[in-house]
């Protein structure tokens, strides 16, 4: 039986320009997409908050996900809200508009049912909320967490804390550094790992995902696409494709693990197709695994 | 048997400063850093000039790999001299002195023995010299050649009638769009193989190579490096590498193709740990068996 999944994080509404259109108040935030994109795999407990501003045609589409709602609160006012513009390089944005609203009060509290959780994500929240939710957690066999260069410099003693706590962690290309003070990504690494987690993962964006293990390192290139309409929520999507995978597997091995990155990079592929979470809402598990096969043949030198 | 290899390109002196030291007057230039790749797998036919300041201990030394310097032409003057220094960003560095001195008339001319080389690399030159190899040739099985923005911005004509006529063509991460006027990646190298190659190569740094052909992509990560002293002539080794190891295997395949490019990342992964082609000088077959399989290592997730 798949293992149980909470994650921990925002849920918004997006308003989005790229080259290739915009969005306007669409369903965002890194829970949604983590919890979408885990929920193709195994069921999830979600963890937010909104305004009641929030639809509920929202709200109906998560749950028809297998997602549990029951830590999702909804409490007077709006909901957050951020307005962003790609660049044609879509590496950059511009932030428009950020209404944090009532996410800037948000107290992760796990309802009962979601303390057994065996694999926990802590999305991007400040470093002291996410210690808060391993706290009310029941000998979880895995915790990951993401954040932002923001956290490791403004609040580098809680992140460094937090480091201590957890299992693994997810960052970008740019962050290894800001964190270790190292420029070479195998130094960084080594660093990193010495705070705490047995795993660092390195996103990479269009060249992929390192992973650092104790005396292993994983690299996986992202697959090369050709329609990339909405960049943002990539990196949730992609630990919730891994966190998902791992769960489906039920064991955390090398094995297990590394299939689980490729998994998460699959569904990363297909979110970046369209606005919000459009493309997921249209994937089935068929695509998935022939994605998957695509990724071996994208990467297979082993074989003749 | 092993396939005969020919390399077209600059020998030249180079010094270089790097945040991990410097190097005075080094052996270097495309044609130098290739055949000493290649050597390791086949042998080698090289093509080049030198001024009569080139030490006779380096054409020992090129000699001693294998590699045939009956095309290498010594007239009187300097031979071709660069001073660059790398920033700690080792992707960006500046050129500090450039003589071209005996290079700056170079008009490649194939000795009689070498115009049956069945695999040909046309390492970066005028693109209208570069067609001039192909003259000279009689019936090569693969072509292959390097180019740098130069060419692609200032002699576009030549450089596109170039393309009609090789097989194989290697550059830079930021090229494919210059050439193309494409940004996306996929997009870009369908406009360059619709030129002429049938096989396009990316080569994006710590990043890895990506290996467009009709039906097919292929990437492969660089290895994550802890030591790069010098990154000069990574791309020229690659391609040695690939072309020795092709050479070697006796046949172009998909199969043989794919273990090609990752010799050739596994020849530039060493290349980089030390200035000039001393780490080269040093390296043995069992050690590029032994990083053939830690690239397995690194990127397998097809077996449990």
């Amino acid at each position: 039986m798949a293992s149980s999944i909470c994650v921990v994080g925002s849920v918004a509404l997006d308003s989005i320009e790229t080259q290739q259109g915009n969005a306007e108040s669409v369903l965002g935030g890194s829970s949604a997409y983590f919890a979408t994109a885990a929920s193709f795999f195994a069921p999830v407990n979600l963890v937010g908050v909104v305004g009641n501003d929030f639809p509920e045609s929202e709200k109906r589409y998560l749950q028809e996900c297998g997602i549990n709602l029951d830590g999702l609160e909804t409490v007077e006012g709006k909901t957050f809200r951020w307005r962003g513009r790609y660049h044609e390089d879509m590496n950059i944005r511009d932030t428009l508009e950020l209404d944090l609203n009532v996410f800037a009060d948000f107290v992760p509290r796990l309802p009962e049912s979601y303390r057994a959780s065996e694999l926990v994500f802590l999305g991007n929240i400040q470093p002291g909320l996410q210690s808060r939710v391993l706290d009310q957690l029941e000998g979880p066999v895995l915790t990951g967490a993401d954040t932002i260069d923001h956290w490791i410099s403004e609040q580098r003693e809680e992140f460094v804390s937090l480091l201590g706590r957890i299992d693994l962690l997810s960052i970008n290309d740019a962050e290894p550094e800001l964190l270790s003070g190292k420029a070479n990504v195998v130094a960084a690494a080594r660093e990193i790992l010495a705070l705490g987690p047995t795993n660092l993962l390195i996103k990479r964006g269009e060249y992929g995902v390192l992973q650092f293990a104790a005396d292993d390192i994983f690299a996986v290139p992202a697959f090369p696409l050709e329609t990339v309409r909405d960049p943002t929520g990539a990196g949730d999507c992609f630990a919730g494709g891994m966190f998902g995978s791992l769960a489906e597997a039920g064991e955390i091995t090398r094995s297990s693990m590394r299939r689980a990155i490729v998994h998460g990079s699959v569904i990363a592929s297909f979110a970046v197709e369209d606005f919000s979470l459009n493309r997921l809402k249209a994937l089935t598990r068929e695509e998935i695994d022939e994605q998957f096969r695509q990724f071996m043949a994208l990467t297979d030198f082993h074989t003749s």
